[in-house]
């Protein structure tokens, strides 16, 4: 009886789920200008009656009952992913919730306003208040789950993953990378040398250049009846399993940044349609976490987008849409830039960790007290030195200051980029290994066996495991860079 | 101390009620047509809190309370409507409507089904169940308000109307139609003897028409900062006041179709977007009900676009974006085209009326349980001869089966449609007198005035009076047939 109670109240939470996943999709692409205001009061009381609905006191009875009764399997893995997702939201006191959310949306109002100026000085009280309430949120997550502080904040975005093996891994692919990006900028320099780049300028209609992301998008999976894409300032994938909403930007110079930008978006999309139904109002439903939603973006983006076999197919679609025609000698420069650069989202898949390890060695030491707030242009300026050859110290705003992460509180979510970057990388090898002919279906634009394995593997298990867990059972393997920096040495690599 | 908990209830209201008309809005126009079970399924268990919250027990007690403080003018009103609203919430037992909706959704699945296969005497037991709940629902409505059955029924729609004062109106006008309509069809023969009817066929881009209806809606008001323009099956106006959706549909091989219903829309849209903001979550703040939000968007597409002076100031604005020149006598024909026909919703502003009056008249009967479910056919056969000279004896799929209102279960909605179209007429006379240069202003493009006079009179005042009373203030007379019979003589008349 008490898991059909929890069962219903699932249901309920879905609705209101539902309800602000729309909302919130529909206000960045559809809402009208001056209608945000409502939209945000509307959003915050919904927020409101999810919050009270799902902490309430009651609950916790029905899911100590349910733990005591004789349920199969599934039924288990969802009671336990309700505890999870109880526990997380009830071991916070209402009193603290309310003072870190007023006191992250003014250190982001601030952020917004300040960054442009590089205003560190004017920046730091109010981002040191939202730290020390980090702090706080830490340890009282450390005491309720029985983790370190740090441990506690990561087990948010991706349950499982711990600093003792993140790590090694992390230490292990920052050494090889400290070296590898100036053989890769040397190898880039050489063929550049030999083979002018062609630029990417010319003229693309938005309506064209749509067709084509649709196009690629219904040809890698994407379940147009369940899905939709749209324009949008920031891209993102949001909506709801049966109704997930993408969204792109485009430029009429060029047509890369937005196909790309589909790609990822479609990546997250793929998960997102191919989660178990039966499961959609129960937390065991969901996706996995963080960095298995991006392992799953960058698989399409990476492992599949930057792959030369797939440029053999799509290029002739792309000639179809714009009516322009590329070789694959001149495409793959543009697919495959590299460069060192100051700022995290404009970074490739190169020097793209160097950026998240970065930020998850100073968080690790913020969280654990040992590096304070006045002192993080410095610290942050001497691994920028150090891993890229960059300096922020002049520029606190490509520094510090650069990403909303920090100024909104959410401490442990850096690492799963890169995470996700690896792991894709290792689900990539384990498709290869269990499917040798991979390549030839991408260069033929067939992804039917692709996706199989990966709804079989991944999407099909919503949040049965731990990341770990549904990584080791889907590759075979514990999280190892060697797959990621293999991918890396072949793609970037000198012969 | 009790109206300040009204008032914060009426907030939580309203972010449920902007979730609803923004996922109902969604689901019509940017849905993915794979999302609609889920979305079905989160609109009824956002339906079933909103049921819960604003019926709450406890609600009573507070509005008793406000109802003994010592309130102002705008905060006695605010209470008066919470209670109406609260009333007619809670004056059927929940079990009564769990039954009620269970059948009318039933029923209008059979309807779908059957219309088409004009099958009356498999539809009639779906039909004579909801007939035999609405007249449950009346007689409890009519002990819990002290009104008539009927008159119960249309309070719920129109508050303050009264089968009293609709009788002898639309006898008035019923009087009048059945003998006009063939003098407005003669005037109309005669006319296109003298002069062929130009045809409106053409080839008109989706995208063209789209942006004249979008400059149209601008000209006459629409704040596109508060409000869009979609295409749905069925056009609608839909969203929340700060968000106001309307829709439309194109025809490529003519135009005046969508720009009419554009008009439509944007009459009911102006009515929204021109609510009092400060009273947006309380019952107060919204409109009056269905006749008058009929009367504004009659007000825009039968008073002001169907006028000659609109068109004088419109073809312009045609020829701009649709490349295409039309003389004021070529489309006059089509503007203010009329034929006798089945179908209510295709039928023009003269012959409208007795379709409407036809079911008001028999549903009177139906809820005073005169007029049994099984002998509707040969009652709506017998009038509509009576009225327009047609048979639907053969065709019950064009007679009693042809709207979804009374599958659905809605009786008393009819009425205000033509109340609607009276008291937008009456609307115009007044503003005329107020304001004799009203035509010019339109035919130069300027609606600033007559919206200031609609604002103060009609918008502005949100549900602070009843139907008849808001008519009566805004235009100094009670309701009277005069001025839309005035009005059809003068547009569709012999000279």
């Amino acid at each position: 009886m008490s898991f059909q109670k929890i069962d219903d109240h699932g249901r309920k939470l879905e609705a209101l789920e539902h309800a602000l996943a729309i909302l919130g999709a529909d206000e960045a692409t559809h809402m009208a200008v001056g209608g945000g205001e409502k939209r945000a009061e509307a959003m915050a009381a919904l927020a409101g009656m999810y919050h009270r609905q799902a902490t309430a006191p009651e609950i916790a009875d029905w899911i100590a009952d349910a733990e005591a009764q004789t349920l199969g399997d599934e039924q288990l893995a969802a009671v336990r992913e309700f505890r999870r997702h109880y526990t997380n939201l009830t071991c916070l006191p209402v009193e603290f919730v309310e003072r870190q959310t007023n006191a992250r949306m003014r250190c982001e109002q601030l952020w917004r306003d300040l960054r442009a100026k590089n205003d560190w000085a004017g920046f730091v009280p109010a981002l040191d208040g939202v730290i020390a309430l980090a702090r706080e949120e830490a340890a009282l997550r450390a005491q309720a789950l029985g983790l370190t502080p740090y441990d506690a904040m990561i087990e948010q975005h991706d349950p499982g993953a711990r600093t003792a093996t993140i790590g090694p891994v992390f230490s292990e692919l920052k050494n090889f990378l400290k070296d590898f990006v100036s053989e890769a900028l040397a190898v880039q320099e050489e063929r550049a040398a030999k083979r002018p780049v062609k630029a990417l300028s010319g003229v693309y209609p938005v309506e064209k250049q749509r067709e084509l992301g649709l196009a690629i998008m219904a040809a890698t999976g994407f379940d147009l009846a369940h899905g939709s894409l749209s324009v949008s300032h920031h891209p993102f994938c949001g909506g709801v399993p049966s109704d997930v909403r993408i969204t792109t930007r485009y430029k009429t110079s060029e047509f890369l940044s937005a196909l790309m930008g589909v790609l990822h978006e479609t990546g997250h999309a793929l998960y997102e349609q191919n989660l178990p139904k039966e499961w959609s109002h129960w937390p065991l439903g969901r996706a996995r976490g963080m960095a298995m939603h991006e392992s799953q973006s960058l698989f399409v983006e990476k492992q599949i987008g930057r792959n030369p076999a797939f440029w053999r197919w799509a290029l002739p679609v792309i000639a179809q849409h714009l009516n322009e025609t590329w070789s694959l000698e001149d495409i793959l420069p543009h697919v495959h830039h590299v460069g060192r650069g100051l700022i995290r989202v404009d970074a490739d898949e190169v020097t793209y960790p160097l950026h998240v390890i970065l930020r998850y060695e100073l968080e690790e030491e913020i969280i654990a007290g040992k590096l304070q707030t006045i002192d993080l242009p410095e610290a942050w300026d001497a691994k920028m030195r150090e891993y890229l050859g960059l300096s922020t110290i002049d520029t606190p705003g490509d520094g510090p200051m650069q990403d909303v992460h920090w100024p909104a509180g959410a401490f442990g979510y850096f690492p799963s980029y890169t995470l996700g970057a690896m792991m894709a990388a290792q689900q990539w090898a384990a498709l290869i290994r269990d499917y040798p002919t991979a390549n030839n279906d991408l260069a033929e634009g067939n992804f039917t066996k692709i996706n199989d394995w990966r709804r079989e593997k991944i999407w099909s298990q919503g949040s049965r495991w731990s990341t770990p867990e549904l990584l080791e059972r889907a590759t075979g393997e514990k999280l190892d860079a060697s797959h990621f920096i293999g991918h890396l040495r072949s793609r970037y690599g000198a012969a």
